[in-house]
């Protein structure tokens, strides 16, 4: 499949870009990681507090919750801050699809009545952030657990499995993997893509914003996903075992 | 598959529910109709307003545009209005994908400078408000799309295909189609896709609310969906013939 | 009196419009309504929930509230919702004369600590809708208080009296009976009225928006509605009448 | 009628209390007035601003507008100010009820397009404050159209009718006239009544807060209130004179 | 220093504006003083109210908290509630100057578990407000401690020092005490100057509004508002003496 | 003065914490840096935007605002983002500070109608936010001035001096520069210090947490502030040094 096709950057249309993924980058957090994938850059931080939100106490069950927010200047023009009275449609949007995602790879009874907040905050946007977010708030959230069962407030271990997310896409007719900004705005079709570690899928959110696609085109994206899924669990891998030599 | 499995009300793993079409059920508006698809009832309207948003004049394009609402009764418990100073995540996340969806079949260059508002509002909720609202959104859309040619605001049909959706999902490991509420809350699987008239995709939005899905289950609960919108597609094409006849 | 003027859809001046109440509209509800008065249609429900307003508790006493909205197209030009931070004056009065009206005709104490909650929500706006959600209302609060006592939530009935309303006003210099909007428009006097069964007043609230008005105009605005609350009283007592016959 | 019933402040029921008003109150203002009933004192001022707000542009006509605002202390317990978010459902009443108020005695199209906003604001409440409000408010806009006159703004007098209003009630199954705080908070009845120099009405809003009442008491109260509004507005007079021989 | 230059007023640069605080100003308050700088008019209350905010509960302390606002026609140009969704920065950096300025001087042990709250209402505003506020809350703060303890609701003085302040600036090269409006809008330095009966600082907040200032112009500021504050406590303590001769 | 005295970092109580400024941090905006004073990390950016306030337009001058927000974890414990309907008290002030203190050294003729936003976004706070965030904010601030130039949309430069700013205070009774989070909340005096290159006072704010200050207090304070600043200024011009080489 059109791999003569280089994109902006020189990439074949099935590459991720360069992935980064610093674990600790926030030390007041119970975990956190700053995920770089090329000029996409977000930090993630998983905060632990005691308790549920009222409408799930008493049920022994846990919770894990999501915000995300981009830096005004993190974008070629300034965005506003989420401030005035509302937060925006695609702020909570993004937010939401993070704590589902993330939630699905949670044992919540092995959480017990404890909160796990995770903070999204995006540094530098180059199409891409949300599927960044969840790739590396795992990272952090992976941490919050190990430093909930070090301080023995949890007694076994509520990550079931890993998870991690990649945009695809249809640009110019052709399927393509990590779209950057430019990329993602003449994108006839986005596609995020939520896996686990064992290949299954979390999340599946398509939308055409052009041309509606084939269930030919459908199959195509879906195999480069899982593609870049498996390369992001591997930097995934690395980042916390370099936490757990170190810390 | 499955065809001996009996659902709630008596349905096989592969029926829609009843559908009826009512169209021109808000006499006021340029477009509307009521859709009754087993016991979720939304009323859909579409107004026609000149002009555009401010972000979007000089450009010789229209827009369509959507707001989803549920009366505080429609559901078995009593749900607040959307009013205490900002508007749910829910309820952002579904008025964004209903007016995503009906752009995905508009030729905004042929509605000129004007904006269609489409009006979702749920007197009954008995799960798949928001795909039996883009379904019906889509009949209201066309009549007022009519009644602009009518009036001579604007000279070409701006309607390039049809577009409807319908909910599919997994529940106790079983692919089913047009979830009711009930099945809906114990699935491990909520799947909202969206069609044109011509089979492809506009939207897929498929979440793992308990159990990750894997790529066979997919497309098992793609099959099913295809056959239900082929199936609601029958409705619309009836409930717009009917008004042809009688407008 | 002016019998022989005829009003714009043909009544005489000391007619109602056609008025038809549905009881048990909203089957979610513990008591729905929907009543159309010409070409004003309300839904109507009433939910009951346990427990009181904090202030309120802790003195065996009940409470009646109520909300009230527009569908965005019943009327002519889309009208706003009720949605970005704070309620319209407007709606404030209507829904806080809803309340007072019903709380009027209702013994609290025989309601125990629970909320009734009216819903009145506009289909179509023609003028005096506050008017027809008040006496639609009643009918909703009235199943939901029998549904009440069924269920062995309370032990007598705390409807004390029925109570219904209807706007009359000065048009043209002849005062005339549930108005139109288009005569509500060009209405010199706009009168809103709530009477009891017993024929004592409830409510009254009597706006000069064009011209100031005599004593003599205001008592046969009175004698007005008073004839036309009879009359709607009937409805209200054939709808209670079909319900309890076939609930 | 019961002239040998005392009041707790020593009043017949047919009684005012004794009312000051002192014109020019507020210096910076085009116009305002004190206006001190019993222990109810509200400062009222007229402001005047060139244009009118966006939907009467163009029309040649003016605009009259109302503010209310209760002082933290101005009651037994602390209130709140209306500040969080949204104003609440009382002020918005009161501020329409002044507001539609003043109007009725205004000739918009003498106005220009100009706006003369009224302020509004409670130093002590004992019971009466919106009539009061409206009473002051009309000295206070009397004086500001007099300044536009003076000041070439506008060329001839846009006051056609004087405007007052008093508070009436039914207390203990006694009418009173102009209750305090501690009737109010105790009537069965509570009625505000804004009548024009002519004698007719401009408002009639009265509530049935325990009891239900009958035409001969509505009869009773009305003319009360037409006693209590001819003294006020002899009050008016004085303090308008004052002002045109100093002003 | 400059005498010879007369202001606005006719005021040598070191002279206060005339001064009268008037205890006892909102008879419903625990506390009250109204405070007149020249014609800076400033209504303040303090309200005694049981219990601590949630987040001091259990600690066996007290707490005091200010609020500030203009009534809209206090200025030459009306000013806009502070109504719409938040309060404005200015208003907030205001109240908050005020309630830490008072918290200063306050034994919140002494306070037991009550929350005093301090109203600050603006009259009219001809500059200086912020700092008129403080010392007039102080002579309703000492009233209202009074007032708790002869209640009995705490047994010792909760005022540990007595506290005001007085604005400083330079206005054409010159230092100036207590500056008017006029006098402030074209200072190029700004300075409220907050301190105790001691002679220390409780809050110094200086701003070079147009060129930077040199320490020996702070230490000429300083040493002007040093016996302005003086004289503002000289009037305090009559204001005292009045209220505990009469009250 | 008490050079013996060691701080919890052992520091001395005249010693900065350890400063380095990284300027073109943020590449996407005009001029940016990232400042880091011990713990306290602070991003700054300056953002160019055509065009001023309404309020502004006209009068061929600049403007310069500022915008002020934490991470939710660059504290111990995490913090609300300033997202539910208003901005908090705390934010407003501190963005104002940082908005005034940069205004003082802009020559806003220069400027043109042209506005600079300057966002400062704290990743760890450890005292002395508000300090760093000005200081690290000039940078940006003169970055994009350059940039403003280079590029042809202002002739001159606008930046007529450096401003920087440091917090002083009084822990255990011992004056001292540059508090870390732990002395801050401790402090009985917080004072913040903003001053030009040439040694004058842009915005002097200080308060008295527990004890009121003397005389002799202050002045101490402000020399220690002082030397401080000489030293914040240091490393801006190392860091506009190294922006220009490279740049």
């Amino acid at each position: 499949m059109a791999d003569q096709i280089l994109r902006i950057d020189g990439r074949a249309p099935d590459s991720l870009r360069d992935v980064v993924i610093t674990p600790g980058h926030m030390p007041n957090a119970e975990g956190s990681a700053l995920i770089e994938a090329g000029n996409t850059h977000v930090i993630c931080t998983a905060s632990v507090e005691r308790g549920v939100p009222r409408w799930m106490k008493g049920k022994g069950r846990g919770w894990v919750t999501a915000e995300y927010a981009m830096l005004p200047r993190s974008t070629t023009e300034r965005v506003r801050r989420d401030r005035g009275g509302h937060i925006g449609g695609r702020t909570q949007e993004i937010q939401r699809l993070i704590g589902r995602s993330l939630r699905a790879v949670i044992d919540m009874e092995a959480l017990g009545e404890n909160t796990i907040i995770i903070d999204c905050d995006v540094l530098r946007a180059d199409g891409g952030t949300r599927t960044a977010a969840i790739t590396g708030a795992f990272v952090a959230l992976a941490q919050a657990a190990a430093s909930m069962r070090r301080s023995g407030l949890i007694s076994r271990d509520p990550v079931r499995e890993r998870v991690a997310a990649v945009s695809v896409g249809i640009v110019d007719g052709v399927e393509m993997l990590d779209l950057a900004y430019d990329e993602d705005s003449r994108a006839e079709v986005d596609f995020n893509v939520v896996m686990t570690g064992g290949g299954d899928f979390v999340e599946l959110q398509g939308t055409a914003e052009g041309k509606p696609f084939s269930s030919a085109q459908l199959d195509r994206m879906i195999t480069l996903a899982r593609a870049g899924i498996g390369a992001l669990m591997d930097r995934q891998t690395e980042a916390l075992k370099a936490v757990s030599e170190t810390g």
